[in-house]
């Protein structure tokens, strides 16, 4: 008898047909013999319809009221998977966030997990019921609900996974697995079988939306194997685990991209020891997650910073740099909303020398200027122009022949 | 500077405009001095919708996870009238029926409340912040999230009224006040200005749908005085409350009746101790609201038993009769859906011999059949054909003069 955590997304519930189809799918695995926990998000347009009436209400809400608002969205959906399990003649129970044990640090809206309490999942299990569980929410130490922030489900899921010993956490999507790139760009894309947790993690963070970065993050620390599997089908989807003798043949895994991106260029900052202690401190204290940073070669006395961020910090990002100018004394910023990030991804990179080179020939060959480099172990980024990224990821996929098998 | 509960139903915060209207209301019986409690219940026709998505699921609902979904609605209310209060610059916070204290019994769907922990309110309410209760739910012995049934937000206005020991529970609502019928039926129907508990009682009893027959309970065992007025006006309305000058010169108060009646008739019941025991004892284990009972008088050793309940709980009562036929060895049952309930209550009644006969005057003027009759002190009601309750009420406020002011 395996214990499985199965997670379904809002598309997979966002209907009471789909809330169905996802009961049978979880019944079945019980009546394989397993114990199964299921994590799910709220149903389809939930949460942006309830962000929509927010914001009729005030485009600047109290952190805590929102997630009090949003968290309703995945109770929602957990009654009614609950309820279409039960009508499928197996006992089910709903739990909340808070009720599953997830508690998390109080920062409101991107709440981290700090631990899970799994005596009373373990109880409901051991009780011969499917439980249901809301992703995405937890309660704080002053037992305040919180949520984890866009995509959160999939950390509520690795996380009950990890402190449930689970065997397997299975993450269903509308995709059939990670791909070499997003195959709505690149249509010769193949479904990779398998791939290790750091170039999942590089694909999650460079906005190959398969799987959120924290949840990849959780299931490495934990070393939990995640099964991203397609909701539509029961065809094998991809493994994301520790070692995988496949990914060391390869040297490039996949071409991810991301048009969510900002970049904002501080210039002629005094260079002096502390200055990007001081920008950076001011953007974490806005809850801005910064991606890439460049500091430029000293000239006069100064450098030029640059970073980037998603769009949706950008307004509380250039309210840290403003400060930050003024502290520091310098002399102005500017930002770029119209750029993306393309990046190729694998772990065999590192001992493969010249790939760098591939990269940069590939993009050249399309005319395409390259704005910002940054690399690590197993990934090479470049922010290009947005309108570029199409013709950037293609290019990559091609050069890298990810459509052989 | 005294402490108010206000309570808004569900048409008072139907869109993102009524809501901050609902918030300017709170604010300003703030800004007069006075501490708010604030209680609403879900979104104009948001439960409807959550229960239309259930019956896509099942029709046989587990009652919990049926108050794991339900609960959503008022959640999603307190977390959008708490950012609407804050935008008006006044801080407000929200809480959950369990995180407000509210503690019920176990029966999910119909809870009723234990006790109110005041802890929470009381300090957020020194913190200087209006606070934001949702109606219509609570936390049982187990920790888990019950429902107190439809109009339930009214019950928890209330009860935190009279465990926060409030100086007035102002219920709002699209009507002006109470009537002496509903205006809808009598356009010549008079706002009263004040109203005793018990009638108030009878009328909410009876299907004057103002307020909810445990809400006005409550109120009387912890003597609460209720202000019942429009949330579209600034008018005073009625106060409901223990005792009244004027209702003691009025004979009758009020004309009510009720469309959502069902009545029951079980024939040739063995008459024997025990008989109406077992019959009532079926019916409340199905959690059915009994409203008239009528036991015929004795012929052949055996009774005709007759009762009424409302629509919803009917098939329910069919099943405990069913039961009971053949426990008890009854002949049989019929059920009759097509009733209504009209009523005439009034304080002065049990002083004022003649009252019934009057009321059936009225009814047979019109050449209306009566099929059931019960009374009480303060109000006597009628049980006929649904299609003759408009001409029914019609002639009684006219026969009792209550256009008069």
């Amino acid at each position: 008898m395996a214990l499985v955590v199965q997670k379904f997304g809002g598309s997979s519930v966002a209907n009471a047909e789909r809330i169905k189809r996802v009961a049978r799918r979880a019944v079945e695995c019980f009546r394989e013999g397993n114990q199964v926990v299921v994590v799910v998000s709220a149903m389809g347009d939930t949460t942006d319809e309830l962000l929509n009436l927010m914001k009729q209400i005030t485009l600047d809400p109290d952190p805590r009221e929102q997630d009090m608002l949003l968290s309703t969205g995945e109770q929602i959906s957990i009654a009614l998977l609950a309820m279409a399990i039960q009508a499928e003649g197996v006992a089910a129970i709903s739990l909340t966030g808070p009720q599953a044990g997830i508690r998390t640090d109080n920062v409101f809206n991107k709440a981290r997990i700090k631990k899970v309490l799994t005596q009373r999942i373990r109880e409901e299990l051991a009780n011969n019921k499917i439980v249901v569980v809301a992703g995405f929410q937890g309660l704080n130490e002053d037992g305040e609900i919180t949520t984890l922030g866009r995509g959160g489900s999939d950390t509520t899921a690795v996380a009950l996974a990890a402190a449930l010993k689970a065997d397997v956490c299975e993450i269903f999507t509308d995709v059939d697995g990670v791909y070499t790139a997003d195959p709505r760009v690149v249509p010769q894309a193949k479904k990779l079988a398998d791939i290790s947790y750091d170039e999942m993690l590089e694909l999650a963070s460079l906005g190959a939306v398969v799987l959120q970065p924290r949840a990849v993050e959780f299931a490495k620390n934990y070393d939990v194997p995640i099964h991203v599997r397609s909701s539509f089908n029961h065809e094998p989807g991809t493994i994301v685990r520790r070692e995988s003798t496949m990914e060391k043949e390869r040297v490039v895994s996949g071409i991810a991209h991301d048009l969510n991106v900002a970049k904002i260029a501080i210039f002629d900052v005094p260079d002096r020891p502390g200055v990007a202690r001081t920008l950076f401190q001011l953007l974490a204290e806005q809850n801005v997650n910064v991606d890439m940073i460049i500091q430029s070669a000293t000239r006069n006395d100064t450098n030029d910073i640059s970073f980037t961020c998603a769009h949706d910090d950008l307004s509380r990002a250039l309210a840290a740099v403003e400060q930050a100018c003024s502290l520091l004394g310098a002399k102005g910023y500017t930002y770029d909303e119209d750029v993306a990030k393309v990046s190729i991804v694998g772990a065999g990179m590192v001992s493969n020398p010249g790939v760098a080179a591939k990269m940069f020939e590939a993009l050249a060959e399309e005319g395409i200027n390259i704005e910002m480099i940054a690399t690590s172990e197993i990934k090479i980024s470049c922010i290009i122009r947005a309108s570029d990224v199409k013709l950037a990821v293609l290019a990559l996929h091609n050069k890298f022949q990810l459509e052989k098998p």
